[in-house]
């Protein structure tokens, strides 16, 4: 499927809604127990959600809108919420990433993108060369992406619990 | 983790919602793109999770509580939304599925179920001997890897889209 920006606004605006039904006043033990060692729980992940909409998606858009190839993106630090989330409360970070996710897509609306905008290169640290459009679609896939880690972790949690069923339940397996 | 009745019905009692959240009115060709061949769509997985409602884990567990392992689970049918599906809206199916799920809560909350009447066995047709609270856990688990599974789909949709991106992320190789 080809990129079209009303499509991916309209999937980044609802992440906050599916976030929230999923874990908003979970019992703690499901929102912070992760896959084991080096792994996220749902609360990391809402961390990471966050950090992405204050230092990747619309940062880097500015970016290639006023410097296209010639300023390299800063990296993005992938486990910068370790830090940054210590001390808040699941509720606090969902209210939060709702927030900044609204504020993300006024920016994003108020760039005013016309389709021919989209093929503008940038430049990323590790990537090479990336488009405006690669950006946008990459913002969508990480958001879904990040929900499938959510459920997965909270799925996994129940490994021992469904019995006999673990063969039918390849999520149990990943 | 072990499986905990009231922590069960919390998760189960979200997905309608989270569902309506990810696909209600959602662009057409985001809710009925499958990965190809033999996949499933957003639209299919909805229409398996109604039968689900109506053939599985209710029906299953009231097999249980009549006759334990006297009477094997009639076999269930992955594929049966293929047809019954057939002709309705996406909103139909998310409208049904919503019913159909508060109905079945409300089944669960009548069974009144005591922690010892959780161990009570029954006969899978294939698994053998199961316990009720391993069904219980098994439809937590069926629900939040068919949301997985939803958000594994339309992220793919994008596979091309991201560019160089693709390589970070994993989701597109699943």
């Amino acid at each position: 499927m080809e990129f079209q920006l009303d499509h991916a606004k309209e999937i980044l605006r609802r992440t906050p809604a599916t976030l929230n039904s999923l874990l908003r006043h979970l019992p703690e033990e499901w929102a912070l127990s992760n896959e084991g060692p080096e792994s996220w729980s749902p609360f990391d992940v809402v961390g990471h959600l966050i950090h992405g909409e204050e230092a990747d998606w619309i940062p880097r858009a500015k970016i290639i809108m006023e410097y296209g190839e010639k300023r390299t993106f800063e990296p993005f630090d992938r486990f910068a919420m370790f830090e940054k989330s210590r001390g808040q409360s699941l509720g606090d970070l969902l209210d939060r990433f709702e927030q900044l996710r609204g504020e993300s897509l006024k920016e994003l609306e108020g760039m005013n993108l016309r389709p021919e905008m989209l093929g503008k290169r940038g430049m990323h640290p590790e990537l090479g060369v990336v488009t405006l459009s690669h950006l946008l679609s990459t913002w969508v896939v990480h958001d879904l992406s990040h929900i499938g880690q959510v459920v997965k972790v909270m799925a996994k949690q129940y490994t021992e619990a469904v019995g006999a069923w673990q063969v039918y339940l390849s999520v149990l397996r990943r």
